[in-house]
């Protein structure tokens, strides 16, 4: 190597660094050529093979990260999930590989369409991976979305829960009342809506492994009679209802088929029930990162809340309230990261090294773009133009949180007591 | 008059009602033919003076009432909101006189465009009345927007100024912030912030009646350092700011012009500041009524959520929260009005009877439009990407709030024990 060759290879290496907006990282080459914006300190450094993995990164930067760093030809010494935060800073006004994105999307578009069928395919590749390893690193009752922490130090398991009374509260669960639940996962918030709400729940799911799943925790609770998990499309919901939740379905249906969902949930609760909306959003409208849609999440979009408004009009059903919880969600996948690590060598024992990469880089990613902003978190609740549950403020919400709370801390208090007495 | 005249003109009133989607009420002509829907107790009589009464009624219901209840031709016995109500809500899904409604709305588009100097013009008609007519009916600090009620029993004083709290709780104000405000009334809430929030206020407003009162109060109140009342349109916001509040104005901007609002709030607070719009809406697009846009608001539309979502979507601005209060506006109405009607010999004589039944109506239509769900009331809090003040949770909001309560319930009290031992 030549020092011309290394001068060369370190103008390349600024260029890169240049496409991304200029973050405050630090690029090598293998022959020690580097790179990093002068003024701040690199948060992390990344290590390319070659010049040819350097090209990759400077036509199509996410994709060749990304790809790179999964088969492990791209290293990265430093906090993964800081590197992406500053990366994902410095690209949100830089617009390196645009074109890439645009024909990439264009050909997932098609080839992960959300029809019946498609939905099945797409849901089927993530979600029907074995429960076993996604009980390394959910919480004990495998909520697999964003968790709503009453204070930002409660624990994932604390904050599962807090989500799931947030969820009921806001609809205002009463005993004895119907409710329909599209995309359910593992089942955890329909029992806890029969289990502490009194409600008779139906919720749907075309993940065979987690309707399976779920059947059996229910029979197990004693609640089969309470809760009947179906394995069916969001599209074939039937039945009547006084309250329909979705948590983290949306995502997976595509504005395409808004207008479905949107026909079902009006078929499901009329104009006198009301509904819940949980979903990953966006501030303005584009494809979600293809590398996510290609290896993590086939199929997803994550909508802006125009497009979700949009549902509601054609059936003057009301929008009640929106929340949006984005750092809730960089929190949980703070949490879920830390369990992944620790379980890391039991994920590579159950998969392989590749797959260990592929999903840090996924909660990493998350991570960082739940806290730059780049994906949000909406609640949104809704009700028919007839309903009559409507809560005169939201402070009731809050004192049953309190209320909650403070239950939880005596109970805890007394558990001390009986601990430190035996 | 033979009984057959008789019977057919009892055979058109139900013809009538039918169109109207056969709301409880009693329809009489002068002849004292009369109908009224079979079954429910009719909340009220309508009496009309003759067959051309009717048939207009029968051509455009709307217009019709309204032209005939203000010039004193049609009059009613009873509860004017309750019939309102159970009107607007059985023709919600009858659709008498629709082509008469887009016809007028076209034309009244046309003749009330908001560009600045129709935006001028419009303003004038309603803003620049007497403030003492104000005064007749509006809480003591002439607050002329929706009311929040923390309690259904709290009076509209107290109403008010729990909503200029909950705002400014909402944007998170801080004393030494510059906010703009856009649309300010008769300053109200702008010397509220200046006042209880210790915020350096620019406020704007095109009705010249109304910013020459608000700075005579900033005077009266020493505060005329803090709080700058501008006469210039929206449009033409110059400065730089932390928050931006408006209250009440989106409904006079018209969405032709929701781009150049959205970019006047980009270039008032940036990427970093946050914000807050108050504005009636509602749940599905159609123009306001054509009475009420050509006798009481020119030029006003009350909106969609997804067209003011769409709004924040070219400025990667977040929509924090949403929340709607329409039960708040129908409460406060029923204060206005009976506030309204305790005065109405003194709005006669500065106007004079059909003023009177104008702005009766108005308010009671108003009213029961909330009730029924016709018009909502929406809160937005949203926030630039780079906005540093996001709230972890809401709970903050209702425990400021129920602190508020109880120091005025300790003032109270204490307030009470001094003239009880006086």
């Amino acid at each position: 190597m030549t020092p011309s060759t290394h001068s060369f290879d370190a103008r390349l290496l600024r260029k890169c660094l240049s496409a991304l907006g200029n973050p405050p990282i630090r690029l090598v080459l293998a022959n020690r050529a580097e790179a990093a914006p002068p003024g701040a300190r690199p948060v992390a450094t990344v290590f390319l093979p070659d010049r040819r993995a350097l090209s990759s990164l400077l036509l199509h930067p996410e994709m060749a990260f990304c790809d790179g760093y999964s088969d492990g030809t791209i290293r990265v010494e430093g906090d993964l999930v800081a590197l992406l935060d500053v990366v994902s800073r410095s690209m949100q006004h830089a617009h390196a590989g645009e074109w890439y994105l645009k024909l990439v999307s264009r050909w997932l578009n098609l080839s992960q369409n959300n029809s019946l069928r498609g939905s099945a395919k797409n849901i089927h590749r993530h979600y029907d991976l074995d429960v076993n390893f996604y009980r390394l690193w959910l919480d004990a009752q495998l909520v697999y979305t964003c968790a709503y922490f009453p204070s930002p130090d409660a624990s994932l398991e604390e904050a599962q829960i807090a989500k799931m009374d947030h969820v009921c509260r806001k609809i205002q669960l009463q005993p004895g009342e119907r409710v329909v639940e599209a995309g359910c996962g593992w089942g955890a918030l329909a029992i806890h809506m029969a289990k502490h709400y009194g409600a008779n729940v139906r919720a749907f799911n075309v993940s065979k492994e987690q309707i399976a799943f779920a059947r059996r925790r229910a029979a197990r609770e004693g609640l089969s009679h309470q809760v009947e998990f179906i394995l069916d499309d969001y599209r074939n919901i039937s039945g009547s209802f006084d309250a329909f939740v979705s948590v983290g379905m949306l995502e997976h249906v595509g504005t395409a088929h808004y207008a479905e969902l949107a026909a079902a949930i009006h078929r499901a609760i009329g104009d006198s029930g009301r509904g819940l909306l949980h979903f990953i959003g966006r501030n303005f409208d584009r494809p979600l990162s293809p590398w996510i849609r290609k290896h993590i999440f086939p199929g997803a979009h994550a909508p802006v809340l125009s497009a979700v408004m949009k549902m509601f009009e054609p059936f003057d059903a009301s929008v009640l309230d929106v929340e949006n919880l984005r750092f809730h969600y960089a929190k949980t996948l703070e949490h879920w990261l830390a369990r992944f690590e620790r379980a890391r060598d039991r994920v590579a024992a159950m998969f392989d090294e590749e797959f260990v990469r592929m999903w840090r880089l996924y909660l990493a990613g998350s991570e960082a773009a739940f806290r730059v902003g780049d994906l949000q978190l909406f609640q949104i609740v809704f009700a028919g133009s007839q309903c009559q549950h409507i809560p005169w403020t939201r402070a009731y919400l809050y004192e049953e949180e309190r209320a909650h709370e403070k239950l939880s801390a005596e109970k805890e208090t007394k558990w001390m007591h009986a601990t430190s007495s035996s």
